[in-house]
């Protein structure tokens, strides 16, 4: 199909498909002359994939390029898939961050964490400074309720990754990371005014 | 103190205060002469506060400043709490979005979700279109999964909502909503990052 098609089938405009082909967010198509390409299904696909993550998944283009580049380039173990997912992620958390509570909280879990998520430990530690900042720290209590509900959730999220091939296995863990996240929240969210219209409503 | 010791105590330029004092998110200091103001610990907690809701919170200027006025002018029923808080925070979501599936998962789930928190309602539809967009759709038994962990954090957290005063109980949602989700989000990547190297690691 061309472009145009494309961006029927996609409703991604144009313009905006041709951004994302300079940005090498999507694959160029097949030259058919000097001005015109053909695209395929996987174009269709691509375009969706891209507006998930750029769209919801909060991802700028940038964070999207590395991530559809570990889509397309898994790493070669098992062992440092999810690391690798994870760090290239958001948010952003700067090098510097003391992370000594975090280990402290990590150590308390008895939580083995590696090398490679140093970033999630430095964003544990940029959170519980931000709630300490803020004048409302958490007891331990709620820190450890929180991470048992967040092991639960893990220990099946991990068990099920599929181990078919390293490419549908980084899907998942990416995916699973970037687009699952917002499901979370939006569900503490509606739980917690489920349990408010219960405590509280009418 | 004057606004260079606002500074020291705070960690915070003194050029980023007056950015502050101008956006109307940190209170006027009491005036001694034409240039020059007196500041108070009520501004060196309120820099911080606004410190963490910016940084982790990850909230725009703009979002902080409709945070921070909840908390200063707090809605009249306990009832609207939640949903005003949950309101102003984002992220911000079309709201031609189409929420069939959305309400459908809460019918499945028997949550009680009133007007206020239609924001929440198309979160979950945006995050539903996402994954669905990038072709990694959850099971049902997925959605209830994630839905219960959070139903029952969501119990705990509403039911220790401060009575004493309106003030006490929209800063605990405020900053119970935009504090503690980077929290959780930290504490669901390490887990899966632990429960990786127990089923993966060497």
């Amino acid at each position: 199909m061309r472009i145009s098609e494309l961006g029927r089938d996609s409703g991604v405009a144009v313009a905006t498909i041709k951004y994302y082909l300079r940005e090498g967010l999507l694959h160029e198509g097949r030259r058919t002359s000097a001005t015109q390409a053909q695209y395929d299904e996987s174009h269709v696909a691509r375009l969706r994939l891209v507006r998930a993550l750029i769209g919801v998944g909060g991802l700028s283009v940038a964070a999207a390029r590395e991530v559809l580049e570990q889509l397309d380039n898994p790493p070669e173990t098992m062992h440092d898939l999810l690391g690798t997912a994870h760090r290239s992620l958001g948010p952003a958390v700067d090098e510097e961050v003391d992370t000594t509570a975090a280990e402290a909280v990590l150590e308390r879990l008895g939580w083995r964490v590696e090398s490679a998520d140093r970033q999630a430990v430095r964003q544990l530690a940029a959170a519980l400074d931000a709630l300490e900042a803020a004048d409302f720290p958490l007891s331990e209590e709620a820190v450890t309720t929180y991470a048992r509900a967040m092991r639960e959730l893990a220990e099946g999220e991990v068990s099920g990754v599929p181990v078919e091939s390293r490419e549908a296995a980084v899907r998942y863990l990416v995916l699973g990371t970037v687009l699952v996240e917002p499901l979370l929240l939006a569900l503490r969210r509606l739980a917690q005014a489920d349990a408010s219209a219960r405590h509280y409503g009418s």
